[in-house]
């Protein structure tokens, strides 16, 4: 498993795209509507950052900012076998908001565990 | 640039470095008393974690955790010339935590941004 890409909520994906590729040397790469949000990938060569931007307040990332502001909001871990990694965390014990894995941005499959299990860290499986 | 490591908050850096290494397939690299804090690095093949536990209440991580609780504390960004970096966020307008680089753990030269103009993201550049 790598690290695939950390996950910032915001209220405009474009304008932080263009701050981030300055300030981090990134590329933007990749845009896409999806599931209530406009989100950004920017590649910073050995990962990317993934920006998510709400479709309106009553969405899943608009509801976070409203509660905890912009900023970190996942990471993301990628595997080669997803239903394995998540049987490990079951195994584990720790809650998975994604029992079965789903499709996500950029036509992964992806899945979540519950932060109140790993460390306050709300973490997502993708499978490319 | 490229992602160097996420920063994750705990009151148990150990407990959670044994349940990150068998659910991200990580590698306990690195421990470290540090400036108030027990640090431990995991290694993911591409990139860290860094998991910070503070030493007391009255320290950097042992405040943040009051407020804030555990989980995502910061994202970092190892460049080979963080004078350069640091010159270029300053350059773009962003308040800096640090004017001037100084000593991060793992003897690692560091200097953080202010998460008010970054999105609302502590980003931390580090030069190895």
């Amino acid at each position: 498993m790598r690290l695939d890409h950390v996950g910032v909520a915001t209220q405009d994906a474009v304008s932080l795209a263009e701050q981030y590729v300055s300030l981090f040397d990134a590329d933007l790469v990749h845009e896409e509507a999806f599931q209530g949000m406009n989100v950004c990938f920017l590649d910073l060569g050995n990962a990317y950052l993934e920006l998510l931007e709400p479709t309106g307040e009553e969405t899943t990332i608009g509801r976070y900012l409203a509660e905890n502001g912009p900023g970190m909001h996942h990471v993301a871990f990628v595997t080669d076998d997803i239903e394995d990694a998540l049987a490990n965390a079951r195994a584990e014990g720790v809650s998975l908001v994604d029992e079965e894995p789903r499709a996500g941005a950029w036509g992964h499959t992806v899945a979540f565990l519950h932060p109140r299990d790993t460390g306050g860290v709300l973490v997502e499986y993708v499978e490319h």
